[in-house]
């Protein structure tokens, strides 16, 4: 079952990217719920490509159609299908590689878990491009959770060999999250955000690519969420993130930074504020023993360059020949930037699920 | 659902530190199977406390007892259910612990998701040692894995600030995975792995503790294995080492340090060399869109310092008090060597649900 | 999560009876599985109302598209999607039912549990037109199962006060499934089934409605499938049997007629015959334990009469009041025929799960 | 997965009627329940054997042990874990039983699944000494379902020839359960059950045995229960009810006997009486399309004859050749009135689960 995940919601993804389209079955979603449908388009055309320079030439529309489950703007109970028709299939720039198994992508490993039956036009069903529905199912829970004040946020902590300064653990506020929402490229300093995305474009110029971390923050969500031994509230959160076929590293708080504190610093001291339990830092990122403890939830995602890029590359094409391969068609330079919607409604599925 | 997991096989755990035992039942095993229990207690002896300075004094006897499931040296295939009793129930270490919040711990979430019912003795079962029946059941898991030669091994790759080299992830084979296996202290390097233990040390001796990282490979896997969408290969490892409580960040491959390289690099050049298809570098440490593609699996597990140290500690009593804290007992001063036998059951319970 | 279901292959389904579509998506089906969708489309056919004066007249196209997960006539490996759109829908005729309860219906409970904003048009989510998508999964998990040569089949064991005999449990055979198959009323005494037919006419020329009995048959079915304790076959078979709104009975070999013999009769005496294991009765319907055991396994489920009737009945509108209602639109007069294609489906889908 | 089951509570168990105790694991209990441990313990012994010449003369102790979960008389939180010692093993009188496949049990089948290394002593995982476990869990969820005045009672509609009237639908009430739950065999018409008790000791003086029917009945059940498409209230009943073994039909509300109704009878006709929503009649059971409906929940099961009988059979042996066989050890000659506890624990659990 790898098309499916969800406790209290259940998602059900399908599509391959060049296929007639991709979709999501949502079920389990309180009856009665308004969704702005306005907003979640919002969502989708921060992840669409085609938009600047930094991305793909491609211009796809990602424009859903809701198939059931939602009626005079509300929720009916029943499970919420949408979808969205796939209009922009250039297939023909792919079709050599059907041959030639691109290094970093799936080509190889799905071949071999598919049998060489899987959709192999544009990518299949390991497109990027179904992060679309992701993107769509996680506007939605963005929404509910919203009407609780809890908070998603995300900025561009590196890109490359250009990083800027994490969150402050502590006191990251709504204010801060709305002035990232607003940014197409968001990044706490926008100097170091133009030298960032400087390094997209050296990078595209020389048909290569480039990677990044990406930080969120989950603010306003009440301690006690999360459900151990099995599903702490990282196992939940890592699960989804590790989905997205592009992210190979994921860490809480300080993260792989804790590996080299003593425990006097790591530990977060506790105290009662104005009848509030807070903690004076937030190394471990809002998490104790898998569950949230009304700190600001922490988390940074590694993403890894593009693996599609116009370079020469040496392979291994299906008849397992070696081959040299240069990926035509028009790619993402860098998928950090798009990525940033994925990652938020990955986040917030997660937590509306363990809600 | 916190105590169970998993989908070929079930497992499900149960107890509390001070209870009156931790056991776990194993669903879903072949019928017929010879489990060797000599190499199961020898697992459980390397997640067990008291063998050296390192270590806490506790001296806690994990001898495990099977209840079913299990006859004349072969599992019968149904539910197989192994127990650990507590012998070793030292309370009054803990009591005054009960009502004041031990920073970095899970005692204010545990408290507040079980609503002060949790069973606080011992850290309940928040408790480390909970983590004695995972390492039962990842022996079984080894052992099974071992028959089709695939084997996993780990290191300590850094305690605090000494850190010693990755693994080859090309390279690394089956004699060096055998190497660490009989080492009390697994380092790729002996002499920085003597500084790891000083450190270790020192902080033991100023009454606080210290962080690692260890290093895993799973070798000999075969192409293939993972389940993309939702339950990539990562995904499925990720949920299950972040149910460690210690555990706060998961890398594959290169992991983070993708994000500093460019697409020309991370990618990893395929080749066939003698019908073999093999990558030059394996910077995605042998997953590719959540799939495996028989290179070696790496992956890194960032281990926060053990939160139970002697030093003085500011926090909030279950009254709401601020209050200063020193907790007494016996601890680790750090548990990344413990850690190794429990991150390594994990890989292979992980490993073997998606064979 | 009401509406997934499986965990070898995993089906999802979607729409309401009024809305722009159903669905279902099938995830796990293995990659490179020749269809043929002209068998599938049989089997919808099957469903189909308005082919005799025996159902309503509703002229309902149940033309399916499919979305995902197939390409050159072959399953690719990630999730088929399949959708039918809704092309006749007659709102008018129900929209003053939104308001009356239709007793017999979902109308009330559905109202309560979704808190009045289920799509009332058409019974929305509980119609019978959801059955179609299992017709759908259930025509290809059919077509799997006859490339093993397991083979389904049933007949109309009863409609309202005429009865014809049961299978022979033991000698049902291929020759007596094919029959059943060609037929559009299968019964094994053609006099019978017209005295059937006769009693459904009866009923629907008095503006009423009658219920019946299907009895089902797999046959060359191997032993040991099933999955006890908790997912014994027949659990498995009961739990997908009973999500069909109409069915109120499930019974398994002599089922209820079990409660009126000895152990000596019920035991079905084994024997070696030419080396196969058999029962020279089989009043256990093919399943021990709950596990098959080799022989065919037979069942028999109870569907009430359809609760749409043009008669006049008391019942309470939403507003709480006491009214009478008479139902109009086009209803069939008895829904058992057009539930054998349906039982068939969900059998094959129960078993193929279980294989 | 067979041993487990249940979304809200996780229940999985374990154990052989011979191995060195059976058990189960309770996880997802509120924490902070106060269980009434003597209640649990008269559910027990209502399944207990040994306590009437109806009964074998087996002396099982089913006392249970709590290992974790449970502290000062309340739930913790954690995984809830009960274990039964078994402690009268008489293996001797099944040893024969190994290579002679007992008619009408799990014999054949189990070797055939777990491939002959399941453990035969006693019926092994397949005794319907595991639903002792079963009973301690639904004792549990009675309790919490009787603190919502949600009752759950049952009584022993047929035995062999002899069979009572069943439950008036519409008019059962508290005091009919209570004065059921008293007696030791119960019945509605004395009469009637002290023949139904004759005729099961004329099936045990003639070395045979005798079904029957059990009816229950849930009262003061919300309405708004049950998860259609896939979980209708009847699906999650039914799967659990027939994961007993000697269950071989499930009917709800008039069940197969609304096969003979016309609509104008079966649709029950709904009524506002005093602002409650009810129907005249309960032909329904309680369940309308897969959801509860506020009226008493109503359900029959099928027992079939206690296989093991002193009577010669005919069967196979372990190497396929015919024999004769003749079980010895003491058995029950009829299961319906222990079954009748474990009927009632189910019934619970299912409806603890979808509350």
């Amino acid at each position: 079952m790898s098309g499916s995940w969800g406790k209290k919601v259940h998602y059900s993804i399908f599509g391959e990217s060049h296929g007639k389209g991709i979709g999501i079955t949502i079920d389990g979603l309180p009856p009665g719920l308004e969704i702005d449908l306005a907003e979640v388009t919002r969502e989708l055309e921060r992840r669409a490509p085609g938009k600047s320079p930094l991305s793909t030439a491609r211009n796809e529309k990602d424009a859903f159609t809701i198939w059931s489950g939602f009626l005079n703007g509300k929720t009916t109970g029943s499970p919420l299908c949408a979808i969205i028709e796939n209009s922009n299939q250039r297939s023909a720039d792919y079709e050599s590689l059907a041959w030639k198994f691109r290094p970093g992508h799936a080509d190889y490993t799905g071949s071999i878990k598919y049998k060489n039956h899987n959709d192999l036009r544009g990518g299949g069903h390991f497109s990027g491009r179904l992060t679309a529905p992701l993107v769509f199912a996680g506007a939605i829970a963005k929404q509910l959770l919203k009407r609780q004040d809890i908070l998603i946020g995300s900025h561009i902590q590196r890109i490359a060999s250009i990083a800027e300064p994490q969150f402050d653990a502590v006191r990251i506020d709504k204010n801060i999250l709305q002035q990232l929402e607003l940014q197409s490229f968001p990044v706490l300093d926008p100097l170091l955000g133009e030298k960032m995305q400087e390094s997209i474009l050296v990078a595209k110029s020389a048909g290569d690519s480039v990677g990044g971390i990406i930080e969120a923050a989950v603010i306003h969500l009440p301690a006690g969420l999360g459900d151990p031994f099995f599903d702490s509230l990282e196992s939940t959160l890592a699960h989804l993130l590790f989905s997205i076929p592009a992210v190979k590293g994921v860490e809480f708080g300080s993260g792989f930074a804790l590996a080299q504190m003593q425990g006097s610093d790591a530990n977060d001291a506790m105290y009662n504020q104005n009848n509030s339990i807070i903690t004076s830092t937030n190394h471990n990122g809002g998490i104790l023993g898998g569950i949230s403890n009304g700190m600001p939830l922490i988390f940074r995602v590694a993403i890894k360059p593009t693996p599609s890029i116009a370079l020469e590359q040496h392979t291994v094409n299906a008849k397992g020949e070696n081959v040299s391969l240069q990926v035509g068609g028009r790619h993402d330079p860098c998928i950090v930037p798009r990525a940033i919607p994925v990652v938020e409604a990955i986040a917030a599925m997660a937590i509306w699920d363990v809600l």
